[in-house]
């Protein structure tokens, strides 16, 4: 194919080489190639300042990230073809992990696929285009999804917010089988129905899905809080591993809802919700000289952006005391983060800072990370975000 | 208790304060305390150049780490009361943990237990002491593993490199039982057997259970190429786990018949050895266009000293590109390191390196730690040292 050629300045090919797939705006030698030259969602030849050929790249003018390589040869572009082996290259390696179709089935730069993101729900799939590069392959993508799963429902679920980042307009539209408003998940042997309007992201978190299954050995017999519930992931992974009761926390009377018809729908009659503020609930349980065996934290990202970073992990030290102080003698916190922002080593020296601070002896049994179906790609540190710990807390131990 | 004084000097406190367990003989005030006044093993209270007690510790004036935490109270010393607590508290854990009596019961500071690991083979008990102030605990230790587990057999394998270091002689005894010479293992549904005497460590590496777990469900239909294999842990588990054949690698030929042995055991007959050095061994195979399924690389520490880490790092480079090449389009590379010296974040980066330099495209599906039987202690990096990455290689994806 004959691309027209997108010029980086002096050195900025280093990210890529070292494995990176994006471009910054400010990377590209706009004299000899000027961004407006090109149409969002086209794509283009990358090329090093010193003409080298880099590869083949998506570009989006209007974007911060301007170029999103598709390939490493330059004369690779994306076509129905590519995208299909791409989305069949993704589809073999969950089927090589999970038994049944649900996870997440693309997980964008990391499957190769750059503004991609496609979630099984059994039958149903989910899809979720977020740049303009991807935006103009959506018939593609459908017709892939169809001629390699046969799903009796699709769904696009366009309106992430950056999609207004890259000039896309929101919509979600259903493009194959009977109108789908409830998903059902079936994760580690527990039965989940989560509203598809209304509900996060995609509907469902499925990166935690590995961490929830370490979660059920530890149950039998205990008292578990979940806090930041949602629709009850943690909490009734618990109660399917013999959990005693089981408190979910949630600022979201819709999650709570969901969490009550989730427990029905598995049978679980020990479960029970409280409305309100994290932080504030906890407090009101400490208060009450509540005790847990099991406290989960699973807050959204407290440092959704980089100048939050202090404040963000204040409130991680602030809610990890906290749920220490919860916990019996000898108890687990299940302590998560799904923040960037946030490093494995900072968490678990957050961790460290609020034992000492509430003075428990802490060990670290397990970390967990996102699952197979959420690869991580070294030299993309973007694609790794999740981190859960295990920490048993001992008093008056040492 | 009355126990005589150890005083540190300025500033010192602080990395107990956060929570360290050991005192190097430099930050001691030796004008206050001259360590010659304390023998090997005894116990003292610790307090800072302020006066403030910090605690208890184990004392011995001839070691590099002369103090060793027992406890936060400065009252509270090591009793064989205090002792069997403790053991007790170890146990519990493994309990929850491990459905069967296969597993490290006692894993030091991790577990309060500074210089002190168990490790539990069925119905044998092997201890290691490792400094003069467990080893004046010794009979305790022997009364509270009969009271909490009654052994058929417990031997103490005191042979340890580090016991030099604490003016400890080196031996080996068995205290109780019939005379063992093989340990039985059952690891993850598999049986080994592994000699005591010039087997490695207590004679098997749990640590690393967890990940060969992981491995099973990776392995159906699979070439699997298992290299430093010691006695086929990782192959093995490989083989149960349905792979068509596999391969160890080791330079011992000691641990290649032990490999044989184990195979034969467990009627595996798909297990081939070579013997060798690895790196060696490998570039023959790639000479060969051999190619395998999946490779696992699980090497001793590369970097056994700090002054060893540039060429350490430099060869987990080249290990892990050999193995990358060794693979098939769609392998996958299992990188493990036990190097306290090597960072989790640098193995990543050496993994991501050696994919450019071999032009693979590589996603990162999951990263293991020693399983919760060697807990981590935020706060004693040195509790921190394995490492396990399940790398997914693919070749002209992108």
């Amino acid at each position: 194919m004959d691309f027209p050629v997108l010029y980086l300045r002096k050195g900025a090919e280093r990210r890529l080489k070292a494995g990176h797939l994006w471009v910054y705006s400010n990377e590209v030698d706009t004299r000899r190639s000027p961004l407006t030259d090109f149409e969002a969602g086209s794509q283009a030849q990358l090329r090093a300042s010193n003409d080298k050929p880099l590869g083949t790249v998506f570009v989006n003018p209007h974007a911060l990230i301007c170029g999103r390589l598709i390939s490493r040869n330059a004369t690779t572009g994306m076509t129905p073809k590519r995208l299909t082996d791409r989305l069949e290259t993704a589809l073999k390696l969950r089927d090589r992990v999970f038994p049944e179709p649900w996870y997440r089935w693309v997980y964008g730069d990391s499957d190769g696929l750059s503004g991609l993101v496609i979630d099984r729900f059994g039958d149903v799939v989910v899809v979720q285009i977020s740049t303009a590069g991807m935006e103009a392959m959506k018939e593609a993508i459908v017709r892939g999804v169809q001629r390699l799963v046969h799903p009796e429902a699709i769904i696009l679920k366009n309106d992430g917010k950056m999609r207004s980042v890259e000039g896309l307009p929101s919509y979600v539209e259903q493009v194959e089988g009977e109108p789908v408003d409830v998903l059902q998940v079936r994760e580690n042997g527990v039965l989940f129905e989560v509203p598809l309007s209304g509900g996060q992201k995609t509907g469902w978190f499925y990166d935690h899905r590995m961490n929830r299954a370490r979660l059920q050995q530890y149950s039998p017999g205990c008292r578990v809080l979940d806090v930041f519930s949602y629709a009850g992931g943690w909490g009734l992974q618990a109660a399917a591993g013999g959990a005693s009761s089981v408190t979910c926390v949630d600022s979201s009377r819709q999650a709570l809802a969901s969490v009550h018809h989730n427990a029905a729908l598995n049978g679980f009659n020990n479960v029970d919700t409280l409305e309100g503020d994290a932080f504030e609930v906890l407090k009101g349980l400490a208060d009450d000289k509540q005790k847990f065996d099991i406290v989960v934290l699973d807050p959204p990202a407290l440092i959704p952006r980089r100048r939050d970073q202090k404040a963000g992990e204040q409130a991680y030290a602030r809610l990890n005391q906290l749920g220490l102080r919860l916990l019996e003698r000898d108890g687990l916190l299940v302590s998560a983060s799904c923040s960037m922002h946030l490093s494995r080593d900072k968490l678990v020296d957050i961790i460290r800072g609020s034992a000492r601070k509430v003075d428990r002896f802490v060990q670290l049994l397990e970390q967990g990370y996102q699952g197979p179906d959420h690869p991580m790609v070294p030299g993309i540190p973007e694609t790794d975000y999740l981190k859960a710990c295990f920490v048993r807390s001992l008093t008056e131990f040492l």
